[in-house]
């Protein structure tokens, strides 16, 4: 186990009704505030004014910037950054899902800072003083509403790239599984996916002697799993869409990454994709991580075999190790799939054209993942299984 | 699932040879700092020196005040509300394991109050301006590290009582699992029962629907027993003591309680006997805990029959399901004397002379536990069942 520094300060405020008490919470932050959304879905199903009725009765002076869209741009952040500035507001309020908390993030990196808000994701510059936010969650799946993380796009040239500071850690995150009723079912299955994701990125590690957080990794997806199905089905049911949007939120706080590495590999991967073809990131991640999977696997079958007993209850062959590992693989396929996720890059017409592009943007800062490093190359290869 | 809040700001400094980071640490909260510790173990194994230069490094201004015993005191307690009033101390340094914490929490919790500190123990008054204080960690048990709470005993009339705080809540934390290879084996199984206490005290709740922390609790608990004869067998493990030392604050940094209502009647019921016999808290609960499963199994053997198969690999049998749950009752009695821990009272001299006082002062304030109440007859007859 490695050395590790872990806090994590967002107050979790998990419930039904729990919406209403965001003026109690936002007010402790000042009395001018950003709200920050989406389309126009807050204000369909009533969320909107409920939130808008709690801030006005602590007296807070509400300033809107909506239309956040999937894999948020730098442009719209941009645009928030100055009107913070030249209202001289003091606090973000992010109603949504991960791409509206990302761009709230990203917003309350820039406003204190004299240059353009992209410096910190191209590495030009460090996030140093950051406005405090807090978030109203909508969507479960990237668990930014409890991480010091964001990712963000930029249209010019479509890079998508993460920054992370502890400054940019929600102050306080309303999870309310109510508000994920009304999810569609394949935004409800990329969330899934995304979180699954998290905790994957985090469990595939070199470090051992980590007994610890890979049995808190494992609990957490096999939880996961379980919801999934039901969540898919009955989606009104309460408790399932409670398991799901806790898990989300437990797979990405920095928990389950104690003493260990992550690889994050393949959220480099899929960025590069969804930075140019605009779909969904937990659609990527279903189509991505089992290439991954099959291209990586022999540096640490052990791992795998670990992965699928614990995971998905395959039996271990103790005589074929490998094949152990590879129905593990195999299973993490088949649930992605099973619940409506593509897992080929041809089911979402994506094609071989930009390969060599994104295998080439991805790495040109450096070979990515630890689990093993991946270079150009690798990162090709990966594509190629993916197609 | 229940609504919840959940928020824990302790910051926790994990590895080899963090403690040299505590003067750069605690210098943030001033420059007067309270000392606290137990005998004079921490000046054999020279951790006092390297704190004392750390702290020094910074520049800041050092108080003592040792002597914190195994249940502490409240008059210990009162002696560093005095020291650090008279001293105008701003932060108070605890050094050692779950006492010596819960000591600096109580010291902490009475250096702004103008009563006496018993006060907030006895229930007459709530603690509201609280000390910031830091812990460095010798005592992988008590969790007491990254919790709100502290439990001191009061020697006139031995009384032992728990209150809980947000603001009790350390700073920051210290955890070096080198630390903790000089313990004792009876004092490292006695921390090792305490946090499997601490997670059982959590898993057997009433509320359904609380997969994901059944789950952790499973992967937390079953971590534990792993290493704990690893750690028996081979007290300089590193792997095997960061393992314990790491779950023992996640057994009751409150992530594990989140949308639950734990039970907490078998803590209750051990301090009675550790209030007036001295017995080490965990030792207690390797005692009381079987007899309480005993005794209140029949109103959810479903839950039991879940800890005996997911715990302890207990195959269910569904023809009977009640063996199934006594099963797993029976494993977690011989784990405990496997680790060299008493199971009966009779073990450690303990006869039936108090029983009735016992269970009449346990229960003096009310019905305790939640997974069933238990009244005064309830607290006797499981005194009964473990004699």
């Amino acid at each position: 186990m490695q050395n590790f520094v872990f806090q994590n300060e967002t107050k979790i405020i998990f419930g039904r009704d729990e919406e209403q008490v965001v003026g109690q919470e936002a007010k402790k932050y000042g009395k001018k505030l950003l709200l920050h959304y989406g389309g126009g879905s807050i204000k369909k199903n009533g969320l909107y004014q409920r939130v808008v009725e709690s801030l006005q009765a602590q007296g807070i002076e509400i300033f809107e910037l909506s239309g956040v869209k999937p894999n948020p741009r730098v442009s719209l952040v941009r645009e928030g950054v100055t009107l913070c500035k030249e209202n001289n507001i003091g606090f973000i309020l992010a109603v949504g899902g991960g791409s509206v908390i990302d761009s709230a993030k990203a917003i309350a990196a820039g406003v204190n800072y004299e240059g353009d808000v992209w410096d910190f994701f191209d590495g030009k510059n460090s996030v140093n003083d950051c406005l405090p936010l807090g978030v109203i969650l909508t969507i479960p799946a990237a668990g930014s509403e409890s991480s010091g993380g964001s990712v963000i796009t930029n249209e010019d040239g479509s890079y998508k790239r993460a920054v992370g500071h502890e400054t940019m850690r929600p102050r306080f995150a309303i999870l309310n599984p109510v508000l994920s009723y009304t999810l569609p079912s394949y935004q409800t299955a990329c969330g899934i996916t995304d979180m699954m994701s998290h905790i994957l990125e985090r469990y595939f590690t070199r470090e051992k002697n980590v007994e610890l957080t890979d049995r808190l990794c494992e609990a957490t997806l096999k939880t996961i799993i379980n919801n999934a199905h039901t969540v898919l089905d009955d989606p009104t049911n309460y408790d399932a869409r409670a398991e799901i949007m806790w898990a989300g939120t437990i797979a990405h706080n920095d928990s389950l990454n104690t003493g260990r590495i992550g690889d994050w590999g393949s959220h480099d991967i899929e960025h590069e994709i969804s930075g140019i073809y605009d779909i969904a990131h937990g659609a990527g991640l279903a189509i991505i991580f089992p290439a991954w999977m099959k291209y990586v696997y022999k540096h640490d079958v052990n791992r795998f075999v670990q992965f699928a007993n614990r995971v998905w209850d395959v039996e271990i062959d103790l005589n074929d190790l490998e094949k152990t590992a590879l129905q593990g693989i195999q299973k993490t396929e088949q649930f992605f799939r099973l619940i409506g996720m593509p897992v080929k890059l041809n089911e979402v017409d994506i094609g071989e054209e930009h390969f060599e592009e994104m295998a080439r943007k991805g790495t040109e800062r450096g070979p990515i993942g630890n689990f093993i490093k991946l270079a150009e190359k690798d990162v090709f290869e990966i594509y190629q299984l993916a197609k």
